[in-house]
């Protein structure tokens, strides 16, 4: 059997999801499609809007045959070590190709970027430097220096957010030489930062920004998704009370940093160059979790990344959680969250093939790491009601989600 | 000017601390009454019901002439660092005296007491390692061993709590030789323990259950409370939104043990003896606080410890925090909350005289200690709604409470 790669968040899964698994499947020819997902706090440093268990439910209805979970240590961090971690999950998993959205389709663009990077990396890296030291923030000290060694072509723009993680996905296989092959999908109508509906097809921020605002499973949203994802934002919120947002986090995160130090407050991961002190010095009469970020954010600090910083103070992960990672050739396990049959059938052939752990449930003692997903996934449900928190929770030590 | 001391939680300020004040102003012959008060967590380990900024300007209004915040660091531990911390509080400040309220009235008893136990000393701690060897929990070891070197009599009933802690007073000012004559007043009608209301004087116990079981400021309540008490009640609860109890904690504390290890759980003070994996075991589930604490119960460890312990636990109150006092012969600084006229008089004459700095604000940079009054002080408010904790916080950084 044949598998093909993707690397989602599903926040939620929508329409624009069920194009991309079309395509995928067709383009890749594979038999069986597995996807690596963030689990209860994303990229962008947020909460999910509901709980890794109901996404990988929405997402097995729609064509996914295997949902695997990119550790909290890697799926909350900026694109380098997000691709590290998702495309080893997915080599271990026995993936042939990784599909990814991107402009223009064409992974050619992306492939002979990466030849261009190779060959002016030097360069790349010196330049990358300069900006950061003037204070410029990571991401545009970085498309900058792409620029200049040439990389941002109309082919591949490296201002789009979707085009540096494609590019971070060829990077990672071809810098391990892993044998598989990157394939883009061109993107169908909405973009990543639109605000608005387009049709059918939105954009996940845009779905999310709706729900969130209040307007519920209205017919506009409920357009834009399939009858699995709606039901099953339906069903979390009916059980749990709530669709997460940073905001339900607020008081959590400030009764941390308020009885935490700025010594303590330095071990954690992401605070850095002496952002403790602007964090304490902050807190005082911030009245909501976006205040807090508008007041100290900079030039230099993205609110991506103070939100990544924030998610790592809520979750307590320490820069000696992070060292777990430095000495890893490889992910420490795969963690199994559901499958269909085909899904199955596949992992029954590939699981001795694997070189790290298949496992399924979160209390199994297999890697030190597994603490921090522990940590992650308490946080995550600690704005549920007392009542509902271990019922939740309990989701965890359950076998993987079975479908038909 | 002649000063007496009082050693006071204040939780609330009622009919029987009244009686207290006058006959401790009476018996003393002091002209000055100086009320050192435990701040936002109590000796029991439990939030005020009210700050201790409302609770100040309570106490000042029926006679209290200055209010001194008892330290974190000694309000929420065993009668001993509390007496320890309270008595040397009250000495700094010059008094001749410390009134506790006792079953007989005589301090005599205590300082006879005392004299006892100096001479069977030694038998005495071993008689408790004993007992705490054979499982038993400290209150009931230290009474036995008590009993048996003759200090449980009828004169002094050391089973009595609030007997206790006139003890340790006294063996405190007697251990270190302080210029302090400890009076004994008679305590009248109703009992530390006692849940029912008797007359106009009940016990801060029984008011408080009643306040918080929702009663609210019924007549039955008032009637056992100075007209400012009540006022100061219902003006906190007004303005704050809450009286303070444990469950309004229990989402702190359990998401902050939720993401920590058990490793970190250890550096908290109380945290000993492999109660770091205790706590983790019974907080999955734990639906209450009251319920958690009933889960890691045992004959071993009274509830009042328990709850010390949690309050150190949401404090972030370090075994490292505690070293601070292992090195200080007295307190590091006196905490001015509030004063009369007839304080301020005191004061103006005393603060000379005074080895230690006399502090009004939070913010002065005075002792690392007060970066653990900081810590709790943030934490006591953190159950407020947003816009209120700041409100309420800046309290901490005005000039003290002044009344005519």
């Amino acid at each position: 059997m044949k598998a093909c790669g993707l690397i989602v968040e599903y926040n939620p899964f929508h329409n624009g999801h069920v194009y991309h698994i079309r395509q995928s499947k067709k383009e890749s020819g594979a038999d069986c499609l597995i996807a690596v997902m963030s689990g209860s706090f994303l990229q962008r440093g947020e909460p999910a809007i509901i709980d890794k268990f109901h996404r990988t439910k929405a997402a097995l209805a729609e064509g996914v045959d295997i949902v695997l979970e990119l550790p909290y240590l890697y799926a909350v961090q900026s694109s380098n070590l997000f691709a590290e971690g998702a495309v080893r999950t997915l080599h271990e998993s026995g993936v042939s190709s990784i599909c990814f959205g991107s402009e223009s389709g064409d992974a050619d663009h992306f492939t002979e970027g990466y030849s261009v990077y190779r060959k002016n990396e030097t360069v790349y890296r010196k330049l990358l430097q300069n900006y950061l030291d003037e204070g410029m923030a990571f991401p545009e000290a970085s498309r900058r220096a792409y620029e200049a060694i040439g990389l941002t072509t109309e082919k591949m723009d490296l201002a789009q957010p979707n085009n540096i993680l494609g590019f971070s996905y060829v990077r990672t296989i071809m810098d391990h030489h892993l044998p598989i092959t990157p394939m883009a999908i061109k993107r169908k109508k909405s973009h990543y930062h639109d605000q608005t509906m387009t049709g059918s097809i939105a954009s996940a921020t845009s779905i999310r920004r709706k729900l969130l605002l209040g307007e519920g499973l209205s017919e506009e949203i409920t357009e834009t998704l399939p009858e699995e994802t709606a039901r099953q934002l339906h069903h979390y919120k009916r059980d749990s009370s709530i669709w997460h947002s940073w905001e339900d986090y607020f008081n959590l995160v400030h009764y941390r940093v308020m009885t935490m130090s700025t010594r303590e407050l330095a071990t954690i991961h992401g605070v850095d160059e002496g952002l403790e002190y602007r964090i304490k010095k902050t807190a005082h009469g911030a009245a909501s979790f976006h205040q807090w970020i508008q007041r100290i954010k900079t030039k230099r600090y993205t609110w991506t990344r103070l939100q990544r910083m924030f998610a790592h103070i809520l979750t307590n992960t320490t820069k000696a959680d992070m060292q777990r990672l430095e000495h890893t050739k490889t992910v420490p396990y795969v963690r199994l969250l559901g499958m269909t049959k085909t899904g199955q059938a596949y992992l029954n052939g590939q699981k001795k093939e694997m070189s790290v752990p298949l496992i399924s449930k979160l209390s199994q003692d297999v890697d030190p790491m597994l603490a921090v997903e522990e940590k992650a996934s308490n946080t995550y449900y600690s704005v549920l009601p007392a009542d509902k928190r271990e019922q939740f929770h309990r989701q965890e030590l359950q076998p993987p989600i079975m479908v038909e």
